[in-house]
C-alpha cells in the first residue's frame, strides 16, 4: 500500500469512526447472529492471493458491523458500560504506527516512561499512595492473578523457587468476581482454597465472618495468604468495609488486595472518596480505565505498595542476556515484575484522555453517569410494579419487576430484543435480577427514558 | 470533541502516520535521552481542566516519539524485528472505535468468530493439525504460561482444586526462552523445578540429555509434567529436534508445548515447513503474529489440541451468573480457556493483514527477508575479521569480530550509536556475539548494506 493509499483509507475509516461515533444507535447494540453465522459467511480458507482493501472495508461493513455487540452504543447499559473516544482512538493511530514494545525502558522508554507518569497522575487525582507502583495489563483477571502470585510469594518466599506450597488460603466475599478463583487456581493456590467470605444484606463482606473464617483456618494448620476486598462489586457495585479487613489483614499478616476494576474511576471523584477510605492500606489495587475512564479495551491498572515482592517473584533479568537489562534507579524495566515481556503502548491512550478530559472533565462525565442512574432508580422505587434487589452507590441498578424469575428473565428478553438498549441480569439471593449500567460517554436521559419505555411497556 | 474536529484532528494524524511509514529512518532508531528525561520534561501533575487537541498533539511530536525506540523503522534489526503495515493501522482504527470485548460469545460473536476463523486460516497455511482450537493471548509468555498451567493440570487434575502438588517437574533447553521459568513459577511450579537440557554445538536440544533428566527425576519419584521445545530459540534461532521430543513426550506422557513465537510465521513457508516437522504432535504451540507476521502489538497466538484441558482448569461458568453463559456447540466462550475474561478485538488487525498480503504476499516477505540476513551471513563469512557464532536458519544472524567480548560490546555500542541502525547482543558459549534480525516490512538491502559498512569501518 503507497503512502497516497493508506492516505485515501485512513481518511475513509476516519470518515466512517466519525460516522460510527455519532451515529452507533442506527444499530441494534445486540447484533441478529446465530452462533456460527459469521463463520459461514466467510470463506473458511484464507486468501491465497493479497485481496484489494476495497473489498476487506466492504466486508468489514458487510459482515464484522453486524455480528458486533456495539459496547460503544449509548444505549449499552449491560455489564460494566464502557466508552472508546474520539481522542483515545487518535492515541491508538499513532501508537500503532510506533509499536512501541516496553519490555524494558531502553526497549521504547517513552512506552515505559508515560506509564509510570499518567499511573501517576491517577494516583493522584484519586487519593491513593504516591509511592506506590503502577503498571498495566490487558485485563483485572490478569491483574489479579499477579497481586495472588505476589501475596503468595510475600506468605512464603520459597514458592519462587520450591512452587507453591500447601495450605495456602485466600479469601474473597461471596460476591467478589470470580478472577479470585481463577487467579487462585493459575497460581497454584487451588480452588478449594478460596474461601467466599458470607456478604451482609446489602452484598458486603462480613469482616466477622472473615475474621472466623481466618481463625478457623489457622486452627487447621492452614496459611491465610490473601483477602481480595472488591470496592463495587460486579453484580450490585457494593462495596467492602476495607477499613475491618484492612484491620484484620494487618493484625495476621494477610496481603490486602483491592478489586475496584469497575469503582476505582470514581476514586477521582471527591464526594466517592468514601468508598475508598482504607484502600490506602491496600498491597496491591486494581482499577481498569477501560471500563468508567474513557480509555478503549484494553487497560486494566494494578498498582502495588510492594513491587519488590514481585520483583523477587518475577524479575529473571540475569537470565536475559538478549535485553542488556539495565538497572539505573530511573531505569524501571516493567517486565520484572509480571508474567508478559512484550508491552504494548497502551499509555498513550491513557495519556490522551486524562489531558484531553482533565480531572474536572473526568469528573463530571462520572458524576453524570451516577445521576442517570438514580434518576432511573428513583424511577423504580416510585414505581409500585418494580423494586430496587440492591443499593445503587454508583451508576449500576439493580432491580426486578415483582413476580417470578420466569417473568423477569421474559422481560429482560423483550427489553434487549428491541435493539436500541441492552441491560444485563444477575442473580442475587437466589432471584434474578435486572442490571442497568450507565458508562458510555454518549448515554443521556434520553436513552435512560428508553429504557423505562421498554421496561414498564405492557 | 465534535465530528468535525475529529475528522479533522483524524486526518492529520493519518498524514503523520503515512509520513512516518515512509521516512521513520529519518529517526535515530534508539532514542537518545536518559532514563527519567522524558518524565521530567512532563508535568508531575495531571491537568485539572481539559487541554486542546492541538497541544497534545504537538507534545507527542514534541517529548513522545522522540523518546521512543523506533520498532517500526526499517533499521531495527535487534531482538527479533517486526512490523505495523498500514493495512493493520486501518484496522486497529476501526477495532478502537467499536471497542468490542469478547468475554464470551454473546459479548461480541464477531470477536469470537474472527479470532477462530483467522487462526484457522494460519493453521491451514501452517500445515498444522485443523482441529487444534486457538486463541490469541497479549504475549507469548502468557500463551506459555497457560500452556504450563495446562501441563499441570493435565499430570494431576486435582491441582484446579488442591493446588500444585510439590515434585512437579517441567524442562526446556537451556537455550529457552526465560518465558518459561516465569510460567513455571507463575503456575505454582517453582523455578528450582525447571530443568535446563543442555544443547548440542548448534544450540539444540539434546534429546538423550532430555531422557536422562527424566529417567532421573523419576527415579527421585518427581513427576514430569512438560517439555517446551523451541523452534527458533530467541539467541540464534535454532530448532530443536521435536520428532525425537515428542517420542519421549509420548513414552512418558508429558505434555509437548512448542515455543514458535518468532520461527511459527516461517511455517507458512513450505521451505520452512521442515522446522516444523514433528509439531502436529504437540498439546501446544504459541507463535506471535506480532513478531513476524506484520501484525502489531500485540498478537501471541496459543494453540493446543487439548483445549478441554485448559477448560477443566480455568472454566467457572457457572459463576458468571452476570454473564449468562452459552453452551451451545458452535458457540465458543474463550474467557473458558485462560486467565483473562476481558478480550480485545485483535482478531481484526490479523485478518486484515492476512487478507491484504495473501498466503502468498506473506510468504513472500519472509522468503525476502531471510535471503537478506543469508547475504548478511555470507558477508560475514567471507571476511577473515569476522565469524558466524550459530548458523542461520531464519532471518537471524549471530556473528561477532575476532577478539576480545569487550572489543565486540565497543563494536555494537559504535554500530548503534550511529542512529542508523539497531542491533543487539547476546551471549553464546560464554563469548559476547551480536545479532542481527531482519523481520521490518520496510528493511531493504540497502539498510543491510549499511550495518555492514558500520560493522567494517575501523
Amino acid at each position: 500500500m503507497t503512502s497516497e493509499e493508506f492516505r485515501r483509507f485512513g481518511y475513509q475509516a476516519i470518515d466512517w469512526v466519525a460516522d460510527y461515533l455519532a451515529h452507533a444507535d442506527r444499530y441494534p447494540v445486540l447484533p441478529r447472529v446465530k452462533p456460527g453465522e459469521l463463520t459461514d459467511a466467510l470463506p473458511s480458507c484464507g486468501p491465497e492471493k493479497g485481496e484489494p482493501m476495497e473489498t476487506i472495508l466492504a466486508d468489514f461493513e458487510r459482515l464484522i458491523v453486524p455480528a458486533m455487540t456495539h459496547w460503544n452504543h449509548p444505549g449499552f447499559m449491560a455489564y460494566f458500560a464502557n466508552s472508546s473516544p474520539p481522542e483515545a482512538i487518535l492515541a491508538e493511530v499513532l501508537a500503532t504506527a510506533l509499536n512501541g514494545n516496553g519490555m524494558v525502558w531502553k526497549t521504547s522508554p517513552a512506552v515505559t516512561e508515560l506509564e509510570q507518569l499518567t499511573l501517576r497522575w491517577l494516583r493522584q487525582w484519586s487519593g491513593l499512595p504516591d509511592d506506590w507502583f503502577g503498571m498495566i495489563h490487558d485485563t483485572a483477571s490478569t491483574s489479579s492473578m499477579h497481586a495472588m502470585a505476589a501475596a503468595r510469594d510475600a506468605a512464603d518466599p520459597q514458592s519462587r523457587t520450591r512452587g507453591a506450597q500447601p495450605g495456602l488460603v485466600v479469601y474473597s466475599s461471596e460476591q467478589s468476581h470470580f478472577a479470585n478463583e481463577k487467579g487462585a487456581i493459575a497460581v497454584g493456590i487451588g480452588r478449594d482454597n478460596v474461601r467466599k467470605v458470607p456478604a451482609d444484606g446489602e452484598f458486603r463482606m462480613r469482616p466477622d465472618a472473615l475474621e472466623e473464617l481466618i481463625e478457623r483456618d489457622l486452627a487447621a494448620g492452614l496459611k491465610p495468604c490473601c483477602v481480595t476486598a472488591t470496592v463495587g462489586t460486579t453484580s450490585t457495585t457494593s462495596v467492602d468495609p476495607v477499613p475491618a479487613i484492612a484491620d484484620i489483614c494487618e493484625t495476621h499478616g494477610i496481603w490486602l488486595h483491592v478489586d475496584a476494576a469497575y469503582a476505582g474511576s470514581a476514586a477521582i471523584v471527591p464526594e466517592f472518596r468514601w468508598a475508598f477510605e482504607g484502600c490506602e492500606r491496600a498491597d496491591s489495587f486494581v482499577t481498569n480505565p477501560h471500563k468508567w475512564l474513557l480509555t478503549p479495551m484494553d487497560c486494566s491498572i494494578f498498582y502495588t505498595r510492594r513491587p519488590e515482592i514481585l520483583r523477587r517473584a518475577f524479575s529473571l533479568a540475569q537470565n536475559a542476556e538478549f535485553l542488556e537489562v539495565g538497572n539505573l534507579t530511573r531505569e524501571v524495566n516493567l517486565m520484572e515484575y509480571g508474567v508478559p515481556l512484550g508491552r504494548r503502548f497502551r499509555a498513550l491512550k491513557l495519556w490522551f484522555v486524562l489531558r484531553s478530559y482533565g480531572h474536572e472533565g473526568l469528573a463530571n462525565m462520572i458524576r453524570e453517569h451516577v445521576r442517570l442512574a438514580r434518576d432511573f432508580a428513583a424511577r423504580i422505587e416510585a414505581d409500585p410494579r418494580f423494586e430496587l434487589t440492591a443499593p445503587a452507590p454508583f451508576s449500576v441498578v439493580c432491580f426486578r419487576r415483582k413476580g417470578t424469575d420466569d417473568e423477569n428473565r421474559a422481560l429482560l428478553e423483550k427489553v434487549n430484543a428491541a435493539g436500541d438498549v441492552f441491560l444485563s441480569g444477575t442473580v442475587l439471593n437466589g432471584h434474578f435480577t435486572l442490571h442497568l449500567a450507565v458508562g458510555n460517554q454518549a448515554t443521556t436521559a434520553a436513552h435512560i427514558e428508553r429504557a423505562w419505555k421498554l421496561i414498564t411497556s405492557e
